[in-house]
């Protein structure tokens, strides 16, 4: 009956209304729920029809061989997986003798919703069995953002018509079969039952299952109990195998009466507790979480998510598809990151296997930035995890030759699981990025107690790497030869000018954090000659510019190369990296993401407001967005250079990644990066906000499509509130002290209880730069053309 | 008894007393027999103990994927293997109840030898058995020269105490039990059980087997016949199985008595062929095999030796290793190029596995410079190969979106087999090798016919690949971008100075070919526009330079990287590939094997004098020489620029590569570049041989080290000798009419019958360059000290 599903555009939340059968998957990425700690793809109660079944725990992975056609010297033999865990979001139905399964029988209709206030996922049903019984079913779904071990059901099941008997299995199950690998790299590999059973246990209306990886050793305990309410005599009885366990609840309903079940989980995980130890810990999560009743829970996610949005909600006036999208944004990444807790953020948060369930730079450059200024906590768990692995990484600078630490390109556990070195190990920026959220963590929080236990050392081991993987040419020069910058279209190149100034940031950063916390520093043994080494190299650090084009190279000679032949190159030969092999990319002008652009965004003040006017022109024409991460950048440099409505159709195309499904696999998981790039177009390009010297400071301009936006940011232990409308924008500290800002350059102080209100300043009109053939970003409509959506 | 062999020194063969149980498999290598047609390694007749068990036939592979853990668009996704076929050397021995086998009982003597003008490899061995019986068995092994087809050996047994019962089992086996692999990557991969059993067929002496493998599906006939001769009544019976045959001969032999068994071998394979056509290709081969007889077999290989070293020996007088070194390295030269006819000339010859019996650059680089000189029927063989591969290197060059033709790194029959493109595909260079090649063939040969059928499309089709590669700048330079040289110790780099010399010259040597042979250019569709192209990209052709050091980078940017820390590198980090990851090799200056001063030998035309001076003394401070086809090359360079005595260093270990096992891996097979390189330092080297102009030229000049040095050439249908003394050098024509010359510059006419002799200009002293910590070549002495073996 419902060929095809449609989403409504609400302020608050996200609806489905219809189902998609056929390709179930996207939606289970968009309606995902997680606290970071355990995430739930949104497969349906009974399980099928699905896309891909999904329960995922934070860092539960598996290991598998890494085979190489030619072997390397440093190359990592094993890589991770993230696996999908024992799931417990199983409840079967029975109506007499017909199961429910919306593809027999009639979907008279189906809903789905999340709020983003309540962080409940709310399913609403009503099918007729093929024997001609009419139910309903709705069911709650959350994972607690309170009790981080614990996802709670609340499924009721009444019957309309007729009064027949119900049967519902509430399942634990473990080793699920998966759908076929599909062949894209970008997919994540699909491991086979990768549990082994340890022990199971049923008793009342509970079920213990745990079980260990095969080659990671991480043991998982899953456990299940619920609360039962309905008419009548109800039988219940439980069981438990190896692989799965079950309570079944029956009864017979006559219309109008309803079976309403409260099915609590809890998960708990290991790589070093005993059986006993993961099964205690999981049945304790349980009984408080019985405890606190699914009321209780409920109030819970709503208290919790009131506290975010008052500090971090973000207005957008003037496209209601962007206010949802920015909602959703924020949503998801506190989702990824709310309880991550020394544990990575992966690309996908936990909603799905994309990229093996692997963390990236995408965490520090993009995620980070968002958390730092809505979560803070969040960003600061963020950064231990990445300390945590600190080891890892000094064993791997050692294997590099290098000295300090070598952060991985890709990984879940710390170790490098990266089997292609020139996109992967050459692409050492990934250290300075952490670095770069270490002093921006600090700069914003003023956490000086972080950056002694944690943010120091991450800075003095980065800079130690860039010390020993630069050096002084014969011309004073500090360079850094042979390595990869963010765009993965060119490698191995030298002086890529991202990594080269974001590495100088890096120096200087640790130099400074060491004279703040000299004790700590004498224990890492940095003495003055090492950070005078520091400051030197920084001071030294050669920036290549190319005076014949009056731009800057994105490395060294890249502006010599020959420019890839867009004209003839069709639309559906991108991504150009399934249709051409890297040997040619590599060798061409031509971008899939922001590189040059992207050391704008985050070093502004290494370029003067000429150079990035003809450095955006420049770069604009070589850019296919092929990544995900390009547009955000993109839409803030745009932003910056005064051409706002290319920044509001960039702003849309990262909002509205995954709403749309743009690039063709939310059904992999949602894309973490994109997401947090709607709020830094949003709060980096039309408010303006730099963060890289000591004061903050905003410029906000708005574009034509937008009438008005407010966004909350949390510096320095204030929350701050920045209202922006077409000629004026309006800053108010919503809790906490006074604090000293600048309006497009203008430095003010703003106190409590005195918001202030500066005009913006209007700009003449901008040459509008060009992209490549079809590569304009979706949604563009030059300027003088009717935006639509 | 006998713990290790020793070698003896002689000018015309190679003599092993003495037999290596532990480690076989070097002498296997060694004293391994082949046509270029059929390979068989020198395992002992009785099969064990054995090193590798190798019987090869040219071209007969088999596929195995090739693995990624990231793939990407365009890896080849499979991989080709030399593989051990059918073997037919074995002959075990039964002295009444005892097995020989030299690991029991006493081996009382053990000697083996080639000698090169008869191709014969002889061993004689005298063994006690366990129960005292002495035996004393000499065999005789030939792979025929004349009968490509065809191998044959014969087997004598002397009874010397006793009068033991002999039982001679004369075997085919299939499928032999190979040792497992090492893990080095440079090692053969090892395939087990290759060959699925078609056929086997057994009548009186004689034995068939047809097998075909599975993948790569090439059916491969063998089969054997036997002239046997002993006292008394002698029991002859033969069976057979899927993958083994047997003949079996036995009788009593009284002291002094002999068994002499002639076995007959003939292979045929084919991909294409049928079952019966094999069959009886084979039994072909064999019965004219049989009717030339053992004698015949002896007296055809004798002559067919006889004129190639009346053509091409090279005699050495002051270093008697050398000159043992230099026959052995023409004779290993001549017996991988032979009879390869149209198939490949692999990197190990037919000798071992190493490499996967792929071949590469080294082919037209190494080889085929001395086959064009010495044997240029071989050398047009070998390029016809590469022309029947040129519809597998268009495609090739689809795929990578080029034009022309992209030959593959590596292979067996053409299809690219290299799994790491940085240091595969990207070494474009191979195409502009080839092409040097055919006009080098051609220059010497001036045989148009070869260059109207092969030579000019591989000339047009390697031309349009670099146009399509390089592109012009703003400055009107012409650059090849992302590509990797010779030197595997750097990749992906801009402006390669060997590759974009070496394709200048291809461009042009197109255009002047087009212009020879315009009908057939017009078949080709090459009009007067494109070859205009070509010869304008050759002008334009951007040859880096850097002012500041006075030397030409290897390639852009090059010297201003860091240099590799050679002091802090251990000894026992050599090979650095094995030590350090690809990363830190590729971004620091440190050579593997010569790249710029493999352009000033390729194309010295390039240089000029004080250039050559400067940049071979650069590079010589950063070559560490991790590759086998370094050390020739720089002994070229080290000759010309009147290093002497380090010209003979190199020369040295060029040569005895294999003799003396230097990298420790000859037991993978020969070295056939290093082998080449021997040649190729006394020829380019010390006789100064010279053919970029059009007229060949000679600059002699000999080392402290050599007395004289004699050598003949292949020239234009004349057979030229050029005789070197210290001071003078003398040339003359041997064979065909009179032709004009250069002699240190200055031309002269020689003609038949009047030698010419000229004095050798002397040469001031130079100044010493230096090789890195350690590096410096096996075997050197600076001058003024005592050379020493």
């Amino acid at each position: 009956m419902i060929g095809d599903a449609r989403y409504t555009v609400d302020p608050w939340g996200l609806r489905e209304i219809g189902l998609n059968m056929e390709d179930p998957a996207r939606a289970e990425s968009l309606f995902a729920l997680s606290n970071g700690h355990i995430g739930l793809r949104a497969n349906l109660d009974e399980g099928e029809p699905h896309g891909l079944p999904g329960t995922y725990l934070n860092s539960v992975h598996e290991l598998r061989p890494l085979p190489y056609a030619e072997a390397g010297y440093g190359y990592p033999e094993s890589g991770q997986t993230v696996i999908n865990v024992t799931n417990g979001k199983l409840i079967r139905l029975m109506v007499d003798d017909e199961p429910l399964d919306v593809r027999y029988g009639e979907l008279r209709s189906h809903r789905r919703s999340i709020d983003f206030r309540d962080g409940v996922l709310v399913r609403g049903a009503e099918w007729e069995s093929p024997a001609g019984q009419v139910i309903r079913v709705v069911s709650r779904r959350l994972v607690s953002f309170s009790q981080r071990a614990v996802a709670a059901i609340c499924y009721e099941v009444e019957s309309i018509t007729d009064a027949p008997r119900v049967v519902v299995q509430s399942e634990l199950v473990a080793n699920e079969t998966l759908p076929p690998h599909t062949g894209d790299p970008r997919a994540a590999a699909v491991l086979e039952s990768p549990l082994v059973p340890e022990l199971h246990f049923a008793r009342d209306c509970s079920v213990e299952l745990v079980h260990i990886t095969q080659h990671s050793k991480i043991r998982i305990a899953a456990a299940m109990d619920h609360v039962i309410d309905g008419p009548g005599a109800l039988g219940v009885q439980s069981e438990s195998e190896p692989n799965s366990g079950r309570v079944t609840v029956t009864g017979v309903l006559k219309p109008g009466q309803k079976l309403r079940i409260v099915k609590f989980m809890a998960y708990g995980w290991s790589q070093q507790r005993s059986l006993p130890a993961m099964r205690d810990q999981a049945a304790a999560a349980l009984v408080a979480a019985k405890e606190t009743g699914w009321d209780g829970l409920l109030d819970e996610q709503r208290a919790y998510l009131a506290e975010f949005w008052r500090r971090s909600d973000v207005e957008v006036e003037g496209d209601a598809e962007v206010q949802q999208a920015v909602r959703f944004a924020l949503f998801q990444l506190l989702q990824a990151g709310a309880r991550a807790e020394r544990r990575a953020i992966p690309a996908k948060g936990l909603t799905g296997p994309g990229y093996d369930g692997h963390a990236f730079w995408d965490t520090e450059t993009y995620v980070l930035p968002v958390l730092t200024y809505t979560q803070p906590g969040a960003a600061a768990d963020a950064l231990r995890w990445r300390h945590s692995t600190l080891k890892l990484a000094q064993e791997r600078a050692q294997l590099l030759n290098l000295r300090g630490a070598a952060f991985p390109w890709r990984t879940i556990s710390g170790a490098e699981c990266s089997g292609y070195w020139p996109a992967g190990t050459a692409a050492f920026h990934v250290n300075a990025d952490i670095a770069d959220a270490v002093t921006r963590y600090v700069n914003v929080t003023e956490d000086y107690g972080f950056e002694n236990a944690v943010g120091l050392e991450l800075l003095v081991e980065t800079a130690r790497l860039w010390r020993s993987l630069g050096h002084h040419d014969l011309d004073g020069r500090f360079r850094i030869d042979g390595v990869t910058g963010p765009d993965e279209y060119s490698a191995i190149a030298d002086n890529n000018v991202y990594t080269n100034l974001m590495a100088q940031r890096n120096l200087r950063a640790a130099a400074d954090a060491a004279k703040r916390h000299p004790d700590r520093a004498y224990e890492f043994g940095v003495d003055a000659e090492e950070t005078a080494s520091w400051r030197d190299a920084a001071e030294d650090m050669y920036i290549p510019y190319d005076d014949h084009l009056g731009v800057h190279p994105q490395s060294d000679g890249f502006t010599g190369h020959e420019i890839w032949d867009f004209q003839h190159t069709a639309q559906d030969q991108y991504p150009l990296l399934l249709h051409f092999p890297y040997f040619d990319l590599y060798r061409k002008q031509v971008v899939k993401q922001a590189d040059l652009v992207l050391a704008m965004q985050r070093c502004g003040d290494a370029f003067t407001c000429e150079e990035k006017l003809r450095n955006f022109a420049y770069y604009e024409a070589l850019t296919v967005r092929d990544s995900s991460l390009s547009a955000s950048v993109q839409g803030v440099l745009a932003a910056e250079c005064g051409h706002l409505a290319l920044a509001h159709a960039y702003l849309r195309e990262a909002a509205l990644m995954d709403l749309h499904d743009i690039e063709h696999n939310t059904s992999d998981g949602l894309h973490m990066a994109s997401l947090a790039g709607a709020w830094i177009v949003l709060v980096e390009g039309f408010g303006g906000l730099r963060d890289q010297g000591s004061v903050l400071g905003f410029a906000p301009r708005l574009s034509e499509g937008l009438s008005r936006l407010s966004f909350g940011v949390c510096v320095r232990g204030r929350h701050l509130r920045v209202e922006v409308h077409r000629t004026s924008a309006t800053y108010t500290v919503q809790d906490g002290e006074g604090i000293t800002l600048t309006h497009h350059g203008e430095s003010f102080r703003l106190e409590p209880d005195k918001p202030a209100t500066f005009p913006i300043p209007p700009i003449g009109p901008t040459e509008q730069p060009h992209q490549p053939a079809g590569r304009e970003p979706l949604f563009f409509h030059r300027p003088g053309t009717t935006e639509e959506d």
